[in-house]
């Protein structure tokens, strides 16, 4: 076992709000008309794809700080874009002031995250980060399809 | 400044090669004629994404290792899936030894790798990281796209 860093707690902090800085600019790039209605291939549309980032960075953090393991609930009202803005932006600070409260130890300690994640803290953190990877990516191949040029995936 | 450990270097390890197993259920996944083929908005085919990915992650952790910082090419022959899954096999075991051929002291030092991207080497490595989920989440639109459910995000 190599157990020396790899990243540590503020890198990762960092390195998550640069991809959501990165997110924000691809939501803002979304054409408004078509931010609840495009899909491909009968996937979700942007829109709700961001609902559930929205959904599960601060309410996971929340969980995991309270110790509280109550469900998640993608299902929040999100009127337009300017709507979605807000709320991200609201949620860039309670995300920075959230995950400073868990302790060093806690990140390494197993919590049954919304109730059906039972994993290490560090580990359900890293899925947060990956997921909206993976979600933003899907938003790039919509704004192409859409004949729009997506941000710069190295542009944080 | 709170430097704790978020990852641990055997946890980013076994992390990554989780996605790339999940990677490689997506090019399983991936229809044989269309995967040099089928493209959306303009991008790049699914196998030419592939060839990205692994022209990124053995000769980057190449360079890291012994200090080369030449310029990658993405310009690979890779006549076809087979082809494609065998290389990625081979990686598998080759990420596996050059990873761990990096010193723990080097893992925060800055390196120009491939000549270009002078960054400390854990962020080159999660840079390698991040870019194929994104690549790969790219290939499950276009799966969706002719038809096909790709595998689960989750399942590594």
């Amino acid at each position: 076992m190599k157990t020396a860093t790899f990243l540590n707690r503020d890198e990762f902090l960092n390195h998550w709000q640069g991809h959501r800085k990165l997110t924000r600019r691809t939501i803002e790039k979304f054409p408004e008309e078509e931010f609840f209605t495009f899909s491909i291939g009968g996937m979700r549309t942007f829109g709700e794809l961001v609902k559930e980032l929205l959904t599960i960075s601060v309410p996971g953090l929340e969980g995991i700080v309270n110790k509280d393991d109550k469900p998640f609930s993608h299902d929040i009202e999100l009127a337009d874009k300017a709507a979605a803005l807000k709320m991200w932006d609201e949620q860039t600070e309670q995300i920075n002031e959230l995950y400073n409260k868990i302790s060093d130890e806690e990140l390494y300690e197993t919590f049954n995250l919304f109730g059906q994640y039972k994993d290490q803290t560090n580990n359900n953190l890293m899925y947060f980060h990956d997921n909206e990877i993976h979600h933003r990516a899907q938003g790039f191949v919509y704004l192409r399809a859409l004949g729009i040029e997506p941000p710069f995936f190295w542009e944080r």
